[in-house]
């Protein structure tokens, strides 16, 4: 069998690491093409792949291709000029729609890290997929096109970890938390560590999957500390999240929710500009007659997002506290991913954040390529298997760690499984 | 002798409330005008006007004119044509220097409230008067024009406060601590209290005067916590203002240091917008390649300053604490002024920040009208004499008051004098 194409789109810090880690595992696959808005922007990844010397086989270099990935026509006649059989969205999730478009007019498999954003809506109501990707399901099967949603780390790892869950440790499930910490530092005052216009956007209100019901609450409304292996104690609040809108529906548990970590210091930063409007994606007049959106100069008057890797110290934790039964016993159990900032910058040149966003999507690619993940359908990642997922990763740079926690009252006692 | 003819050049909030004054006394002037950019804006001041019904003579109404004050020639026509012979500007700072201009080539006196300032520059070297004002000192006096420079609240009863010290209560002084405290609420997240672009330019650095040298130190780098009458414990921060930079020049005193009252959260708001970049008067470039001020965005997603009078309550302290000797006893006296933010409201439809400032302006042109204070020269507030002056503000809304503190050490004990 032939082997297949790639198209990677993006060129920001995710489709970054999907780079490099594409180079790693070039003998996999046919030809790797990374397309963006910016064919500098893409250039510049291809030097730093160089750089750190990521190809396995020098032979097959990836090769940087200029497009608008919103112009469907466009994206059909580059992916046909290109025979891709795989294309991994990795652009602005504006973009999901129309990428998912041309592979299904072209056949081409489609991977994406997160769901697809409309301009002028945030938070959209439950369940969000339904609203765009879903309605695409039929088409796929009719076509055969294999479109797996959310495969990064969150979505992604954390819906295979539910997966695994209720595959190998509980006979039923009550409440899934996924909690995303990132305890590094990156030095700067403030600062995203992705495109703030996408991130803030995040934090308007909170979809929440409560006893099989949706429940809307107000941002950063609930919180609890939480001690995590590695990186201790953290302060996470209850926050909206890709995940919950497709685990609700393909995973039984009462309750799915998701915890983001945030620092005193973030939280306020984030309180003054959201408070004084400055957050707002809604143009306003200056004095001097000039439309602006406050939130783009918010944006260019913080730190560009790829230029804080190279000062990152610390880890992320990410994972999932499930909570359930297993032959009629209690049961508690944190399955998780530590990644170490400083490792990644070492490996890859970019930060944990985006290698945790971007090595799954090629783990992906690679469980499509040799057939493992070759559904033929649209599907999200926790309808799959998740045991050649999460091997693959564990050998590609994302280990999975278990520990089960007993359940005596008071502080949680970790136990190492 | 005939009445003199006023022109008041602005239309923002203090010119709002020397608008008012002027109608509450127009019987001791000849015609006044009210000029601005913006024929709207003096328009809606006067319509406040007539709202109050603040008209002494009704027959004698303000008039509005359009003008722009930075344009010289512009402002000479108008004043020959108007036939000015005091011209009171309050219009930005940035005028200063061309209405003064104007004032010198027609004869007009000219009175102002704020010193000089260029955009691109802020918290200037000391002593700032000597960049700008002071170098027209010559051409005033060989024309008689009387200039009386800073002659708002601070700058300008406070400079009367240093003199009234020195004059009636101490025969040397140690320390002149200029203390301004705005301890009213005006129900909003943040909002400054006039122009924000004009506003945060105050907190860069700090020029101050101690033992009689000029120190510069950083912004909030320094504070203590002081009782005050009527607005009770404060906690207020050394700040760099205009008044030190004449007063260090005109009155005999070791140190003189100006303290400018801030909450908790007042700070935190500014500390986040200012270490973002978000106070900036460079332009940064968003992603689309629009050139923008962030400083002008904030001030476009601020409250417009002139909205928050109607529910503002509670009250400014602003005022003098001498220290120094009197017959070889060392003395300690507050001088100060209490002023009501809805007090004001209900007098002139404004807060009490605009109040303290626009009143001591009228007060100078009444002086220079019944001829006081018509010196024929260019003068900072601190070289007249101040009983006419304070007698005047008495009447007219600004009383003075006076507080002998004792000397024990621990708090401080206040007794009515």
């Amino acid at each position: 069998m032939e082997k297949r194409n790639i198209l990677l789109v993006g060129a920001g810090g995710v489709a970054h690491v999907a780079a490099h880690k594409f180079a790693q595992n070039n003998d996999l696959f046919g030809n790797t093409y990374l397309a963006s808005r910016s064919l500098d922007s893409c250039e510049q990844v291809l030097e730093s792949i160089e750089r750190k010397k990521n190809y396995k086989d020098t032979s097959k270099k990836i090769q940087a291709m200029q497009v608008d990935a919103l112009n469907i026509p466009e994206m059909i006649e580059l992916m046909k000029y290109l025979k891709i059989s795989i294309t991994v969205n990795l652009a602005s999730s504006f973009c999901n729609m129309s990428i998912l478009e041309a592979c299904i007019e072209t056949g081409s498999a489609y991977i994406d890290t997160a769901i697809h954003e409309e301009p002028y809506k945030v938070c959209e109501d439950p369940p969000w997929y339904a609203n765009y990707e879903w309605k695409r399901k039929d088409r796929c099967r009719s076509r055969s096109i294999t479109a797996i949603l959310g495969a990064g780390f969150d979505p992604g790892v954390v819906n295979a970890y539910a997966a695994y869950a209720k595959k190998h440790f509980f006979d039923t499930i009550d409440t899934i938390d996924i909690m995303d910490v990132n305890a590094g530092s990156h030095g700067k005052y403030f600062a995203t560590n992705f495109d703030p216009e996408i991130n803030f956007r995040e934090f308007v209100k909170v979809w929440t999957w409560i006893d099989k019901k949706w429940v809307c609450k107000p941002i950063h409304s609930e919180k609890k500390v939480y001690k995590f292996p590695v990186v201790g104690k953290q302060t996470i609040y209850l926050t909206g999240h890709d995940e919950i809108h497709s685990l609700s529906k393909n995973i039984d548990a009462n309750s799915i929710r998701f915890w983001m970590g945030f620092s005193d210091h973030y939280l306020n930063c984030f309180n003054v500009l959201k408070n004084i409007g400055l957050l707002s994606e809604k143009p306003v007049k200056t004095a001097e007659g000039l439309e602006v959106v406050p939130l783009k100069v918010v944006k260019a008057c913080l730190p560009d997002p790829k230029t804080l890797a190279s000062d990152y110290i610390g880890n992320t934790c990410i994972g999932d506290l499930v909570i359930g039964t297993k032959d009629g016993r209690k049961k508690k159990l944190l399955i998780y991913n530590i990644c170490d900032h400083k490792v990644c910058y070492e490996e890859v040149e970019s930060q944990a954040i985006s290698y945790t966003a971007g090595v799954p999507a090629v783990a992906t690619a690679i469980l499509i390529a040799r057939g493992d993940w070759d559904v033929k359908k649209m599907t999200n990642v926790e309808e799959l298997d998740p045991d050649p997922f999460l091997d693959l990763l564990k050998n590609i740079g994302l280990p999975t760690e278990t520990i089960e926690t007993s359940y005596s009252r008071g502080t949680l006692k970790f136990s190492k499984k």
